[in-house]
């Protein structure tokens, strides 16, 4: 039985576009003979087609993407102070907007110190634990404003909104992620302070809790948790947590797990109503963009999480294990293709 | 000519007690003999003030804290799922309301990794920055609430409020300190997503620091600046943020520089409008408390903080050596007290 999955590709700005190239060349040699087809579009979005056109994401652009199975997206944003796009805000506008609008509430993002990588801790112990970031809402709504802009008496707000029905999904999925993993979940946040903000996550994560009793739940607030993620990550299993602590503690996991260079995301709506989308976690990185010095392996773990959420599981388990393996291996410096090709050989092998 | 300093002293809960039992001794031994005598009053404020009175912090309690030069304060906060303590929060009660009410809008956390310190990265490199984290607004200042709270429909608002006041007149301080350093500061925000609140830190920074060109001034988002103190530290002179950033970095900045048991801290008005403050980083730990398990260093940095901040620079050097001769030479466990005497002994060396 044949299947055909449409993919939006949209590799980006700067070093997205070196490291999809490798991310889509290990998705035709994973899938390749399989009953499996990837149809993929690529879509031109980003800080270059801003320049180009003065649009960021139109209507148009939504509805095309929408109307695909999954997204592959490699990172997006300009260089830092080009004064050409001092008013275009490509994250809100483009990354956040696709976030926003295809309800991708649960981001995930998975935490690894593979055999063979290296990190900045002296003694990291075994990292392995899944950070559940809450992908719609938090601080990350844009909802504030100033008075008085510009002047010395302005004022400026910035609302972080909780709801009840956002935080209980992405609560119900870390714990069924606790389930089946090594049943423990934690809760980061900074309830003594955020009051607000905190009580509604921690009387949604002790309700969900009741109904899970095999899980132990644990609660830390971010600056007690950013202190165990260096001195003792391997505590971690299920991390779930707001939009911005999520945002934070991804990438200083990133960080102690050998850099962002290996760290993947889902944007994931498990409803399935809109496409999900996979990305790296790092950013454009202009500063060495075209120059075949971006490591691809975190777009190519991102293609892993891919497969996964389209239950293709044993083509996903093809390409973490060729990632493994690559990573166990490794020495020297190596261009962004040659990373591509031997993950690919491994994959092959 | 004799001086005479009024000091409030908290010492709080758990561990608080004992650290600062140490930090009063080393008070005392730098200023015996001289011509400055601390007068002490003991102010019993914490979780168990609260358990034994209901009391957090009244009015008279503010009203006595308000006529001292200076506080010196240990940790408060009761043991975390005390169903006693459910109602109270004893952090924004008073800590926050300590800060708040005496208008701390500095909060100094200097970050140093000490000659025989050692803390969880393998490469440190050269770690001596100093986080200037706004104390008095930002998401921080507890506004916000919920509707139709416990049901499913529950909607929990949390807002983070920025005036140029505020953050002008902390940007103006990190600055000033930045000058006296090595002319290097580096905003740490989130200017891509909170849009509104992050303008008016990036414009303020940027009119600032037209006045100083000697500083050389860098941006990073709060995410990317988690990695870099865990992967490059020694990058750092000055961070300037807002309260909530800097509540998180400063956590992380401890654990980097060998724990929180070394990081010392004030909460200054550096108008003298009212008494500055000062505390360990640290919690409370009432797993621990009681025990002589605790490291007083972090309480006595912050007397070397206090004192500098009273003018009196002899003797915060003197105690800043002492602090640093001590931990080049640690070796094996000690108890608060053997600290707090091998401190001594250095002081009178
Ligand atoms: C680029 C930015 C908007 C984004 C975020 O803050 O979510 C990035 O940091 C990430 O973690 O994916
Ligand atoms: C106890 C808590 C309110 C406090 C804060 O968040 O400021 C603490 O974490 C600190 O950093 O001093």
């Amino acid at each position: 039985m044949s299947r055909v999955v449409k993919l939006a590709v949209i590799p980006g700005d700067g070093i997205g576009r070196e490291v999809i190239a490798e991310a889509e060349r290990v998705l035709d040699a994973v899938t390749a003979g399989s009953e499996v087809t990837f149809e993929k579009t690529p879509f031109s979005l980003g800080a270059d087609r801003y320049l180009a056109t003065g649009d960021t994401l139109t209507d148009e652009d939504l509805d095309a993407i929408r109307a695909h199975d999954a997204i592959l997206l490699g990172a997006v944003g300009g260089t830092p102070g080009d004064e050409r796009l001092k008013d275009a805000n490509i994250e809100r506008g483009l990354l956040l907007k696709l976030r926003f609008e295809l309800d991708h509430y649960v981001n995930l993002r998975p935490s690894k110190l593979f055999p063979g990588a290296s990190g900045p801790l002296a003694d990291p112990g075994e990292i392995d634990f899944v950070v559940v970031r809450e992908g719609t809402e938090g601080p990350y709504v844009g909802n504030g404003g100033a008075i008085r802009k510009g002047t010395p008496h302005e004022v400026a707000n910035e609302t972080s909104v909780n709801t009840a029905f956002g935080v209980e999904r992405v609560v119900r999925y870390a714990f069924d992620l606790a389930e089946r993993r090594r049943q423990k979940l934690t809760l980061v946040h900074k309830t003594n302070v955020l009051v607000h903000a905190g009580a509604i996550w921690k009387r949604i994560v002790d309700q969900v809790a009741s109904e899970h009793p095999d899980v132990s739940v644990d609660y830390l607030h971010v600056d007690a948790a950013t202190i165990f993620l260096v001195t003792d990550p391997a505590r971690f299993d299920v991390i779930v947590t707001d939009n911005l602590f999520g945002d934070i503690l991804t990438d200083l996991a990133g960080a102690v797990t050998g850099g962002i260079g290996l760290a993947a995301s889902g944007n994931i709506n498990p409803d399935g109503a809109f496409p999900s989308m996979f990305e790296p976690v790092h950013g454009s990185a202009p500063d060495i963009a075209g120059q075949q010095k971006a490591d691809p392996t975190a777009a190519i773990l991102s293609v892993a999480l891919l497969l996964d959420h389209l239950g293709l599981h044993d083509e996903a388990a093809r390409v973490q294990r060729a990632v493994e393996a690559d990573i166990a291996s490794r020495d020297g410096a190596r261009t962004t293709v040659e990373t591509g090709d031997a993950i690919i050989a491994r994959l092959q092998a």
